[in-house]
């Protein structure tokens, strides 16, 4: 198996987790010795283990937890490190995430995530300016 | 310098890119080599040098290029990678921001930038589910 494909398999490893809301699936995704920080859509950065997983725990356990698959996901292998760009498909929106994850142990684990929303056109139109995509009006 | 340092040096020299609208300099920051990255907020992801380094001359050449400062950069340095965390505050608005960096015939270079919307609060509530920050009301 290519790195790519190994870091592909841990990306799917962290939505089969969120999927079945499975806390301590989660927490093994997550790397254990390495720094690693979240950003959950909308949200300010997370960082350190403890608020991550945290985070999750709230998250998985709440009852607006939503179905979630992934889709496209691509891997860039960096030598030991890697991100995985792919799409997070809940009910009535797509997210895009960065994932950034980090070989430890021999093991593909996460360092970073990164979710946001995304228009849901297919097409790539070219942007024209580095503007969010709508200010964030459910939390303002 | 500490590589955290470093890499916070070539953050800086993006967003000094982006605020002066000098295309050269911004095609300066990215990898050569290493596959790169990008998405912008709200945006399907570009990928490869020549579709990135095209959607950064549309922006910066563009008469809505918004004045951007960096604020909150915080380094996470993973070997020869690293990525940074920070804030981009633009008028009215303010974005998070993920950098992903790799040294380069020994230099940090970006390999891929994700940027997106944020709340504006400054403390850290706790999220309790995985949902965008609006939809993308711009966009749609």
């Amino acid at each position: 198996m290519h790195d790519d494909e190994r870091v592909l398999a841990a990306n799917a490893k962290f939505y089969s987790a969120f999927a079945a809301k499975d806390a301590d699936a989660m927490a093994a995704v997550w790397a254990r010795r390495a720094p690693v920080a979240c950003i959950h859509p909308g949200w300010t950065p997370l960082r350190g283990r403890d608020a991550v997983l945290a985070s999750w725990r709230s998250i998985l356990s709440g009852p607006g937890a939503p179905p979630i698959t992934c889709a496209d996901a691509v891997a860039h292998v960096l030598g030991d490190t890697a991100f995985v760009l792919c799409i997070e498909r809940i009910p009535a929106v797509e997210l895009i995430a960065t994932n950034v994850f980090i070989r430890e142990d021999g093991e593909w684990k996460l360092v970073h995530h990164h979710a946001s929303g995304m228009a849901r056109e297919a097409s790539e139109p070219e942007p024209d300016e580095e503007e969010p995509d709508s200010g964030s009006g459910t939390l303002h």
